[in-house]
């Protein structure tokens, strides 16, 4: 695909596939929450949460599959897109998060309740006072915390094996043809050696974000078989709203650093995503 | 630094510094041009090679230092600048090109002039015609060869070492406090202890970003020790043109696909560094 109104196109695409995702992890994060007051209250059976479960992860299979449908060639966009902020930017792995962040967030949640319990133990053993039911992520096993370990092994040695590649793809761009046209010719804009070169460059880096993604869905996948649905849900809330809340950090502080430059994107993502969806 | 008009007045500073540096690139390789025909044609002794070559180094490394005196917080902004194209952003590493890809340029250009030398040689047996030197960096000796070997493999490592860093810090975003902050307020815009947190975030990817510098610098120390004076000059001046030309051939792609996005800050980075600097 040259560079024109084609792909041009292409990247319209790419921008409102974004937007579009986003609109839907502010559904996803009301329906989660939803979910689990509902399951809190009237101690819902799990099926139900299951379901959503299984419908959020089809969703973001679904949203990988139409990413790497619009990555052939000009993949660069992904790695550093111009809906996100510098801070954003600057956390992305291969066009997205780190696998590995899921399980970091498994974690951030297990140890945050558990302290909040033992707060709340102490604090009935003193005063005798009801207290409330924290979340379900301090209830772990130790069979499923060795899993989930495990998992994140398994994980890290995936993404340290894609970054190797995607180094790799940085290296070869100081090689021959690119650098030798570099320094050879003295008109390169139209130079059809640079511009295969080029596009062959971003196809390759496509294809890794493209693994990327699948390693995020697969991470995902196994963190859901290992942990009950209740956690599940309150696993995949806190990433996305992670997610959500990075998004609007980083916005907020650029504002104050560029002024209004990248505003319009920002403002875009926020009536994608909405304000309330941190809420 | 807080978020503000300090911080703007900041983020002037590091755009300033880069256009700087860019319309220096553009001195440099005139300089490294001129050089380089005066020597071919007048066979100029090597010390005003060495002396161009050393001025270079030390303007690299006052770059770095302010660079470095400009990245305290908030230094997202050089892991993807807003004045450069996606292109050019997908192949950073710590804010800059990778140091091993200073020895694949090396690499390259030997290939290549070895290549055009045995052409030369084949049509000087043909037909008795006198041919041109096609550059020097085909002259390296075994032992430069081994030398040059031996850093590319302790720079890839050294690099891998600064890779694993910024992962770690990259995941440590999903974990306390900021996933569990995203978790559980609502309100999150003006939450302090998340604002202290991407503070600290950002200020420990300054210092890996300056830790990229001086491992750039260290490797282009090492090289320029490695190689005769006349190697260094076609090796700087082969590094800076692929680096103006990335810019340049990244803003031209982009300019085809985003339209006018961006167009602001390409013109004002071409107007510093100038169409001509890839002539």
């Amino acid at each position: 695909m040259a560079a024109g109104s084609s792909s041009y196109g292409i990247e319209q695409l790419r921008k409102g596939c974004y937007y579009e995702w986003m609109g839907l992890q502010a559904k996803h994060i009301v329906d989660l929450k939803e979910a689990l007051i509902n399951h809190h209250r009237a101690s819902d059976d799990d099926h139900k949460l299951g379901e959503l479960v299984g419908q959020i992860l089809n969703d973001f299979e679904k949203y990988a599959e139409k990413r790497s449908e619009l990555s052939h060639r000009s993949c660069s966009s992904y790695l550093s897109p111009s809906w996100n902020s510098s801070l954003e930017n600057g956390l992305l792995w291969m066009g997205g998060c780190r696998p590995s962040s899921f399980i970091r967030v498994i974690y951030a949640l297990c140890g945050s309740q558990a302290e909040t319990q033992l707060s709340q133990y102490l604090l009935k053993i003193d005063e005798s006072v009801e207290v409330n039911h924290s979340g379900f992520m301090s209830d772990l096993t130790a069979t499923q915390l060795a899993k989930i370990n495990e998992l994140h092994m398994e994980v890290i040695e995936k993404e340290d094996k894609i970054t190797k590649k995607s180094a790799n793809l940085q290296e070869n761009v100081a090689d021959m043809p690119i650098a030798i046209a570099a320094y050879t010719m003295d008109l390169v804009d139209g130079n059809v050696v640079v511009k295969d070169a080029l596009d062959k460059h971003e196809e390759d880096m496509a294809a890794l974000v493209t693994e990327g993604d699948k390693l995020r869905f697969e991470t995902l996948r196994k963190i859901v078989e290992v942990v009950t649905p209740v956690q599940a849900a309150e696993f995949l809330l806190a990433g996305k709203r992670l997610h959500v809340s990075l998004h609007e950090w980083g916005r907020v502080r650029e504002e104050g650093r560029f002024g209004c430059a990248r505003a319009e994107d920002a403002t875009a993502a926020r009536s994608g995503t909405g304000k309330s969806t941190t809420c």
